[in-house]
C-alpha cells in the first residue's frame, strides 16, 4: 500500500472515521485510497472554513477527532479562522494538509507556501512527513495529540510523494497521557475559601459544563452558599430541565464587574480568570475586582470531574441536593417579530436532545433565560470570537449526532462568512434548522463603537450595515439546495420553527428582526 | 488627532485612498476617522477573502496599493489565501490589521492570536505599531514597502490603544528605492545567446507583459528569430489587436516539455524558470530540458522595461517591426453550449479596454486563441493557485477602472469560495459581468487524478463533483442583489453576454456546460 492508504487505514483503526474535505491535486492519493479502505466517511465542503468548522462541531459533540483534508497552504489558510475557534474550544481535530512532493517544494511553484508557518498559530502540534514510511506513524501520533485532554489541534502535512510512494503498513496510536489530577493543595485552598464565610463564586468552564460535573458543582454551591456561573463562551454546555444550569458571566464589561464586585473568592474549575472580550478605554481587562482572590481547582486540561469529586468530598457535599432547573417553557409570542419572541418560540418548541449552535451575537443575548427550563439539550457557543462558525459547526454536530435535532442560530453578518455550509447540509441531508437573525447589520459593532468612545458618522456606519442591497436568505439557501422560508411575524416564526422541528433535513428560517 | 486618524490621513496623503474593509471592534477608531478625513473611499466586503482579493485586483490594475482593513488574527487569516495569490502576483497592498489594545493581549481573550505569525507567510513586511505616536510613521513605511517594485504586501498591525490614543500627526512616505537596472553582463550574456544561431525562447513575465515591453520583446524576437512566450500564470497581460501577444507556456507538463524540448536557450525577462504547477510521479519539476540553458535578463523586481530597451539596443533591434496581433474576431456559435462556443462569444463580443479576470480553470484553456485578436484588453490570471480569486479580483479591478468593463470568468467550484464578492459588486454598482462555467464539478481534479496515477472509485469521485445538489447561481446571485440569467444554448449565451456588455452594473451568467 502507498503512504496515503497507510494513513487512511491508520486513521480508521485509530477511531478517526469521518473526514471533512476540500481536496486538490496534492490530496489525490488520499482520495483514491478511500475507495480501497472501508470505514472512512468523507464529507465535502465547498470552502475550507466549512471543513474546519464542521470538524470543530463534530469534536465538541464526540470528544473525539474527525479529520480534515485540506489543499496546501492556501487551503489550510482558508480553514484557519475556524481552527482558531476550535483551538480555543479545545476541540480535538486531526488536520491532513497536502503539500507538493518533497523534491518539488524548492521550485517555488504557484501553490508553494510556508504551510507549517500557517499551521502553527492554530495548532498544538505540527509535523511534515518526510517519507512514505513515516506517514502512518506520524498519523498515529497526530491522533494521539488530538485526543490528549481536553482536545488539541494536530496538523499533519503530507507531501504528495509521501502519499504515492510505497509504505510499510498501518501504525498503532501511541498511549495518550491521562489528564493531570487535582493537587491536594489546590483542593484544600479552594475548600478553605469556600468555608471562609466570604462571598465565593464557582466559575465553570470546559469539561465542568457537562451534566455530571454540574451536578457536583451544584452540590458544592448549595453546601457552601457559593454562587455558580459559567464562562461567557463555552464550547459545549449540557443544560436544561433536571440539570444544574448556571448563568453566564455577562459579555458587557460593566455588567460583569457589577456581578463580580461583591465576591472575595472565585474558584476556577476548568475555567480561566474572566477577561473582557475587548479592551475599552478606561475600563479594566480583568472582570473581577482586585479584592477578589482567584483559586484554581483545575485547569481545562486537567481531570476537572475528578477535582470536583475530591472537592465535594473535602466539603462533605455529597448528600446535598443541587438546584436543578425545573421544566418550564415560555409561552409563544404573537404580532411583530422580535428577538424576544424568537427566544420564546425556541424555548417553547425546542425538542429534547436538541443541539443549539449559537452565533446569534447581539440578537441571542436573551436566549439563555428563555431556554434553561427546556428539556435537556446541549449549547455550543463561540470560544474564539471569529464569526462564521455556527453554520459549519452545526454541520459537524449534525454529522456527529444524526439522531438529534440541531438548531443553528446565526446573525446575518456571521452567516455570510461560511454560507457554503448550507450546501453540505443539503448534500448530506443533515437535520439542521438554521435561523438567520436578519437585521441587516453587524449590530454588535454599533454598540462597540459607543463602547470604545468612537464618534461615528455616516461613512463609518456604512461599514457596519448590510443593507444596500438587502440579502435574501431564502434565495441563497434555495440556490444551495436548502428549503427556506422568510418570516416577519411571531406567528409565522412559531409555525416555521414548529414545522422544521417536526420534520427531518436541513431548513432555513430567515427571521426579519 | 488620535492614532487611527493619523493613519488614515497618512494613507490618503500617500496616495492610498481606497480601503477594502471587513472591520470589527478593534478597528472602530479607524472607521470613525473616515468621517473626519476627506478622500478615503471604504468598500465593505462580507468576507475577508473578498477584501484581500479586491485589493489584489485593484493593485494589478493601478500599480499602486489599496489598503485593506481586517479584524485581528482570524480576520487576517480569512484573507490569507488571496494574499497568497496577491504576493505571487507581486501586487502592492497595505494591510491594516486591528489587534487588541497592547495591555490586553497578555490576557488571552478569545480573539487573541499570533497575528504576526499569520501575516508573515503572505507578507513581505510586517510591523506591529507599539504607540499611537508611531502609527503614522509605520503607516508611511508600509506604503513605501508596498510600492517597492514591482509591488509588495505590507502588513501593519494596529493595537486598539495605538488607534485611540493621541498621536503627533501625519507622516510622509519615505523615498522608495528604484528597481535595480540590468547588469551589462546579463545583457551581453542574453545578447550572445540570441546571436548564437541556436534556438532561443524569450520567456516574459510580470512588467514585461505590458504593451510597451511586449513591443520591444517583439522586435527582439523578429530581429533574432527567437520564439516568444509568457509564463502560464501572469498577474496582468496587455494583449489584443495591435499588441504583441505571445502564447503562454502550457499548463500540462507533457505539452510544455514538447514545446521547450527544441530550445537551447531561454531568456528570462521578468519571469522565472518554468516549473510544473504540481509534481507528478515520473515527470520532471522543471519544464525545460537539461540541454536548454537559462539566461536571466532581469528578475520581476528589476527594471524590466529598461533591460529590454538595453537588450534591443545591444541587438540593434529598434528599427524592426514586431509581429502584432491583427484585429480578428471569431464567429458566434449556435446550438448546444460548449466551452468553445463561450470562447467564441467572448472573442466576438469583448469590448475594447475590457479587463478579463480569468479563473475559468479547465473550461478556459481555449480562451486565449479566441481572444488574442480582440481590441486591446487586459487579462488577469491566477498566480498563486489558490482558487476563489476571480470574483474578488474582478471587484477590485472594477473599483480601479470604473470606465472599463470587467469580465470575470470562473469555474463554479472556484466561485463558491468567495461568492460574497457579488454583494459588494451590487452595493458599489460595479461594472462586472461574471460568467460561471457551471459544469458541477472540480473538473481539473478528474484530470489530475489520472496525472498522478491514482485509481479513483466512486467515493473519490464524490469528493470532486458539485452535483447532489446542483448549485443554482441565479438564485445565489439574486440573493446578493445581482441580476443573473441561466443559459444552456450558444444563442442564449451570445444574447446574454451582448446584453451584459451593452449595459452597466453587475450581472451574472450561469453557463451550463
Amino acid at each position: 500500500m502507498n503512504g496515503a492508504e497507510s494513513l487512511v487505514r491508520t486513521l480508521v483503526k485509530g477511531g478517526v472515521d469521518i473526514c471533512f474535505t476540500n481536496p486538490g491535486t496534492s490530496e489525490m492519493h488520499f482520495c483514491a485510497a478511500l475507495d480501497r479502505v472501508d470505514g472512512m466517511r468523507c464529507i465535502l465542503g465547498l470552502f475550507e472554513g466549512v471543513v474546519t468548522g464542521a470538524a470543530d462541531g463534530y469534536g465538541r459533540m464526540m470528544d473525539s477527532p474527525a479529520a480534515t483534508l485540506l489543499h496546501t497552504g492556501p487551503g489550510l489558510a482558508n480553514g484557519v479562522a475556524n481552527l482558531h475557534n476550535a483551538k480555543k474550544a479545545m476541540s480535538p481535530i486531526v488536520n491532513i494538509v497536502g503539500e507538493h512532493a518533497t523534491y518539488h517544494i524548492a521550485h517555488d511553484a504557484p501553490l508553494t507556501a510556508d504551510i507549517e508557518g500557517i499551521a502553527w498559530p492554530v495548532s498544538d502540534w505540527v509535523k511534515t512527513s518526510d517519507t512514505a514510511q513515516s506517514v502512518a506513524r506520524d498519523g498515529a501520533q497526530a491522533i494521539a495529540e488530538a485526543k490528549t485532554a481536553p482536545g488539541r489541534i494536530a496538523t499533519l502535512i503530507l507531501p504528495a510523494d509521501t502519499a504515492w510512494n510505497e509504505a510499510d503498513g498501518v501504525a498503532e496510536v501511541p498511549d495518550i497521557p491521562p489528564p493531570d489530577s487535582a493537587s491536594e493543595g489546590a483542593v484544600r485552598d479552594c475548600a478553605d475559601a469556600l468555608r471562609s464565610g466570604e462571598p465565593c463564586m464557582l466559575l465553570l468552564g470546559s469539561r465542568a459544563l457537562r451534566a455530571d460535573a454540574l451536578e457536583i458543582a451544584g452540590r458544592i454551591a448549595v453546601k457552601t452558599g457559593a454562587d455558580i456561573r459559567t464562562e461567557f463562551g463555552s464550547a459545549r454546555s449540557e443544560r436544561g430541565a433536571g440539570i444544574v444550569t448556571p448563568d453566564r458571566i455577562p459579555y458587557v464589561v460593566d455588567q460583569a464587574l457589577a456581578l463580580t464586585n461583591d465576591f472575595r473568592h472565585m474558584i476556577l474549575i476548568g475555567a480561566k480568570k474572566p477577561v473582557a472580550f475587548f479592551a475599552y478605554p478606561g475600563k479594566p481587562s480583568v472582570l473581577i475586582p482586585d479584592t477578589c482572590q482567584t483559586h484554581l481547582l483545575g485547569a481545562a486540561d486537567s481531570d476537572v470531574l475528578g477535582a470536583l469529586e475530591w472537592l465535594a468530598d473535602e466539603l462533605d457535599a455529597n448528600d446535598v441536593s443541587p438546584v436543578r432547573e425545573e421544566l418550564v417553557r415560555p409561552a409563544l409570542g404573537s404580532g411583530e417579530l422580535t428577538i424576544d419572541k424568537i427566544a420564546s418560540a425556541i424555548g417553547h418548541l425546542m425538542p429534547e436532545g436538541c443541539i443549539v449552535d449559537d452565533e446569534s451575537i447581539t440578537s441571542g443575548r436573551l436566549l439563555h433565560p428563555y431556554t434553561k427550563g427546556c428539556p435537556p439539550h446541549d449549547w455550543l457557543f463561540g470560544t474564539g470570537g471569529s464569526i462564521g462558525r455556527a453554520l459549519p459547526d452545526a454541520t459537524g454536530a449534525a454529522v456527529a449526532c444524526p439522531d438529534r435535532k440541531v438548531l443553528c442560530l446565526s446573525g446575518d453578518g456571521s452567516a455570510m462568512y461560511t454560507i457554503q455550509a448550507l450546501w453540505t447540509q443539503a448534500r448530506e441531508n443533515l437535520d439542521v434548522v438554521t435561523v438567520i437573525y436578519a437585521n441587516q447589520t453587524y449590530a454588535i459593532l454599533h454598540g462597540e463603537l459607543r463602547n470604545v468612545g468612537a464618534n461615528p458618522g455616516p461613512k463609518a456606519h456604512d461599514m457596519f450595515d448590510l443593507d444596500r442591497p438587502n440579502l435574501n436568505w431564502v434565495q441563497m439557501a434555495n440556490g444551495m439546495g436548502v428549503d427556506a422560508l422568510r418570516v416577519d411575524t411571531a406567528e409565522g416564526f412559531n409555525r416555521a420553527l414548529a414545522a422544521a422541528f417536526n420534520s427531518k433535513g436541513p431548513f432555513l428560517i430567515e427571521a426579519i428582526v
